[in-house]
């Protein structure tokens, strides 16, 4: 039986800014600490400052309890507090959780690197990771590579504005010590928010970075008014193939069960269903347009993960070979960055993926 | 290598009538024989006679090739062949295709059986399963126990409209002989409708049979109006349910990775957004209206899968006293027939699945 940890600390999200994730975070953890007698009641979060109507984020956060910017509608418990330091947010903190796009991951790592406390854990939500033809970083190692500290993941099928509505979802949490899981999930479970740990940090990232890939080709398939059929056909392989490249990539660093988790399974389908890398994978069939252009006129500017995604994976498989084991793969990678036609999502798809499992089942 | 098997045969799409997946299959079959040198080039198929606007619905579909009552706007080949007589449909063929809803199975055996030849060989595209607290009986065990003969299964992501539209999908054959299997491959793979085959007949068709149960958990959470990440969460833990369930009855007799193919995951989610059981479902929690009054007012008096092994699930898991161990599948059943609210759909969904697999990972 393990045994139950006693922190006295202060959990920070930082940058609940750019992201509705940060501020829902913080919301379920502010409430769940005031009930913890192992926690400091206070949740400081970093929140990048700017002006809303000539006032500062922050001050509205801190008065109206409300971040108006990110996540407007859903009331902050009062002991989430909202700083503009970086620094100020995680100094004292025994608990780091980490949400932010992943291009300003590094720049945060090296402001706050030297001002935490050297028990201090984190945890990462973000979604992203860094694969090229040298092989993958992801962002827990990113983070622990700097800060030097445990480092965490949690992951799941978690849209931020319907958590915010208490809508009953599930979460994975990746953690490889059974002590520290107990505390993050003490911190982040509630009764419509399930947590799930597992002894896999990097599989739970994966499914993470890896589903948006899949989420663009259900974009296709929504631009080309193909049905329910076609779109769970894509849906499956494309989660056959994130699980045969994690493998590919990782080997024995992860779980297979990790895949049949919220982080996986349930991630894959939501991000198929609802999301932004799959409406702007419909637009870019229905309108013609490119991805960075789209990017410009219909995300500010900022990267779309899964077309991001899809050229690192292309990047990797190409370099070792491998891009005929996964076709759903490439097809979505010709189609963003080479002009293919979003019909040929189709082509050579009939892949046999029953071997891929450490049991495998004698198919025909 | 396998030896490619020689026959002549007459592919017999039996009761294309009260279905659209049976016309469906008949159109594709019809088709592909057509080019295939191994076999007769007509394809008979049994139809329930009936009257459409004075006439014949058999003579209708052989005049106009279209079956105008059950699959309109979708021409037939014209080696697709109507007969009213199932015994004449069945006589000479060696291999006879059964779609038919499950509950008029048995009849239809008794009147061909006697009437087939001896070394034919069915495929079964039946959805539904008896389940009781004596065990459970396939559709393929009930027909080979009647015709005594080699019975296969085929069941996908394949709402049949959608593939009569050509939109394309893939489908799973269980079959046990890999000379079989290579037979029914030729007979229904086309472009668009990509076949795997699988050595696990029965694996196929529980999973096209428990579904439908999970199903209902999504349209109750589409009626409660919840968001992505619930219906999400859904469909993971139902399929999970599905799995642990179809393992607990038959064992070692069903493969794991069976519900990996189209038949498992991607019928699931197919199944979860478009469909008549997630549609009633979402009316039975909207209208508050009983799910025999839905299947009187919406499906004519047809009995409506999920509903009917919903509650021949509950009656085989609450004979093993294993209740606790499919929450979601007790409470689907509690809030179908014991008027418990639709929101109760939640509770202790928390199971660890992780154990299910031949391959556990160490879950926290």
């Amino acid at each position: 039986m393990v045994q139950r940890v006693h922190v006295r600390g202060v959990p920070a999200a930082t940058n609940a800014g750019l992201d509705p994730m940060g501020t829902t975070a913080a919301r379920i953890v502010g409430t769940n600490v005031a009930k913890l007698a192992d926690f400091d009641d206070t949740v400081k979060i970093w929140v990048h400052e700017e002006l809303v109507d000539g006032r500062k984020l922050t001050d509205i956060i801190n008065t109206e309890h409300v971040n108006v910017r990110y996540l407007p509608g859903h009331k902050l418990p009062d002991n989430v507090v909202a700083v503009p330091d970086a620094i100020e947010a995680v100094r004292d903190a025994t608990h780091i959780i980490v949400v932010l796009p992943h291009q300003y991951i590094q720049h945060l790592l090296d402001t706050v690197h030297g001002s935490i406390l050297p028990n201090a854990s984190a945890i990462s939500l973000i979604k992203g990771i860094g694969i090229s033809d040298q092989g993958m970083t992801t962002m827990t190692q990113l983070i622990h590579r700097t800060l030097a500290i445990p480092v965490s993941s949690l992951s799941g099928a978690n849209i931020a504005n319907e958590i915010a509505e208490e809508k009953y979802c599930e979460t994975t949490i990746g953690c490889q010590d059974p002590d520290e899981a107990i505390v993050w999930r003490s911190l982040f479970n509630t009764p419509y928010f399930q947590v799930n740990c597992v002894a896999d940090v990097i599989g739970v990232e994966f499914c993470g970075a890896l589903k948006n890939v899949v989420a663009v080709g259900a974009g296709f398939i929504d631009g080309l008014h193909l049905g329910n059929n076609t779109k769970a056909a894509i849906i499956r392989i494309g989660f056959l193939e994130m699980r045969r490249l994690a493998m590919h990539i990782a080997g024995g660093g992860i779980q297979e069960s990790t895949f049949m988790e919220s982080c996986g399974l349930a991630d894959v389908i939501t991000t198929c269903y609802g999301g932004r890398n799959r409406r702007l994978a419909q637009e870019f069939v229905q309108t013609g347009k490119s991805m960075p252009q789209l990017e410009k006129e219909l995300l500010d500017g900022q990267k779309l993960q899964g077309y991001l995604t899809a050229g690192e994976v292309h990047s990797y498989i190409d370099s070792c070979g491998v891009t005929d084991h996964f076709p759903l793969f490439t097809n979505i990678y010709q189609i963003c960055y080479e002009n293919k036609p979003p019909h040929t999502i189709f082509a050579g798809l009939n892949v046999d993926f029953s071997r891929d499992t450490k049991t495998p089942s004698p198919a025909l």
